[in-house]
């Protein structure tokens, strides 16, 4: 039965687990807190620690997958950008874990990209080698899996779904990241004449929303109709620049899924030709709290 | 000195020759005529005639690389749909050939695709590994290269530009296609009250466009400006989704370049972060005629 080393490194938290490659079961669970290694000044040898002691007390574990909130090279040795842990930028942290450890294999790797790999090994649902993972929360990610891989395009950071230009001259998700879906949200309620059970004081939130649109309230579901129009098209893009078919929705507001979901699917009927969408499938991802854990373990698989 | 037998299979022409992979000069040039094999009933025969002699001649030639106008399976092995030649869709051309000439590796691509990797070794610029390749004319069509290679995505047909939802509810090409561009043209000057040396009678070609543009006048250059404005968001949506920042226009409209530029570098500017427009550059394709031929024959350097 093998088993991976999964580091999940957040601005929060380092969560890290011994990954049964089987079934994704998670062993030996830790959560460290970020703040107090940054505040080391050893944030790498600190990690390193933590590493060792998984490793000392699993021996047959040969493999460690590490995901970062940021940049990375393209060749995955090195951490280019990770806004929340600035102090780590440029450190080369795939040989220098290496030259600690010897005997194992380090795979590094853009948290989001990592999360969507996951998917592909951990989650609920058989997925095909090609797919398109777009995260929804205050901003648009995402990533896409080709031939069991990542994509990493040209530059080594293929997918910004997000800054892909949409309405109004504003990148998609300066249209429907949570903020913007909040504002557009109370914009359209300030003017709604209706019945709904949205408040008109300003304060709509995500879970108020989604309630609303469950319980058929028409002004949320025109909400709904809105961001998943705008995904829609975005998603038409991607489509026919990556020739991918299947499409994961994840992300704090995937809770959305099925109101966007009307709107999305008469996008892709709109634009996209039987070549498309006599394959097409897009459902929710299936990882939720484990995915930053599960994914960064994935990223161990040949 | 290695040669290569290029293959450019075109719905009027198949045209061959042997490639020196060198410096792309192009040695035993024939031009067949696609219908007369058409004809004959026996197409793909017709094809392994013509590369027999080919092979006869220059015995010491062991690639083949064929371009054709439509779309393969995704290993590249079999030709699924030839729109100009639907006689041959299904044939599972490379093992064919294989069988035929057994001692020869035949390499199949896509025709746009193959031009674009065509730029990388026979280009008259060098080139990184990695970049998009746009052609403009009757459709908008497109590739991308990505570490030397045609980029395939999931399904083996990435790339289709044209394709992307644009202004007004339509996809690209059907804003600015050749008939497109020229309908908007008309439509401009018809209600244009300035000089311009551009026709009134809707007998506006693309020709006189640029004729008109490089003389200064101020109607040529505001269509090719909107032409820019609209395949500058497009191109952004690519650069997006793909992390490359090298782009190539080539295509029989490619002779606007000049004219469409500034709008093209507008939307850049408007939509890139630094991380792009730091190394983003965009220039018109190199090979003109041959680009079949030597397109065909990039596809067999490893």
């Amino acid at each position: 039965m093998e088993q991976y080393l999964g580091i999940d490194v957040g601005g929060t938290n380092v969560k890290m687990g011994i990954v049964d490659a089987t079934d994704g079961r998670i062993s030996n669970f830790y959560s460290h807190d970020t703040a107090s290694w940054r505040s080391s000044g050893h944030f790498i040898d600190r990690l390193g620690d933590a590493i060792a002691l998984q490793l000392v007390e699993y021996p047959e574990v040969k493999r460690v997958g590490i995901g970062v909130p940021g940049l990375t090279t393209r060749d995955r040795t090195t951490l280019i950008e990770i806004t929340a842990i600035p102090e780590i930028d440029g450190v080369a942290i795939v040989p220098d874990l290496k030259k600690r450890f010897p005997g194992h294999d380090f795979f590094l790797e853009n948290d989001a990209n990592a999360a969507a790999l996951g998917e592909y090994y951990f989650g609920e649902d058989k997925l095909p080698e090609d797919y398109i993972f777009v995260t929804l929360g205050t901003g648009i990610g995402g990533a896409a899996i080709i031939d069991k891989k990542v994509f990493k395009g040209g530059g080594g950071n293929a997918m910004e779904p997000g800054h892909i230009p949409s309405k109004n001259s504003k990148v998609l998700e300066r249209n429907i990241g949570k903020k913007e879906l909040l504002d557009m949200a109370n914009a359209m309620r300030a003017s709604y004449t209706g019945e709904t059970q949205l408040p008109a004081d300003g304060t709509i939130s995500t879970t108020g929303l989604v309630a609303a649109a469950a319980g058929g309230d028409e002004l949320a579901k025109q909400v709904f109709y809105e961001m998943g129009y705008l995904l829609g098209e975005g998603l038409v893009a991607m489509i026919r620049i990556l020739d991918i078919t299947t499409i994961l929705i994840g992300g704090g507001i995937s809770a959305s899924f099925e109101y966007i979901l009307p709107a999305i699917n008469e996008r892709f009927n709109y634009w996209l030709t039987p070549y498309y969408t006599k394959t097409i499938s897009i459902k929710r991802a299936t990882l939720a709290n484990d995915a930053g854990l599960l994914g960064a373990a994935s990223l161990c698989f040949d």
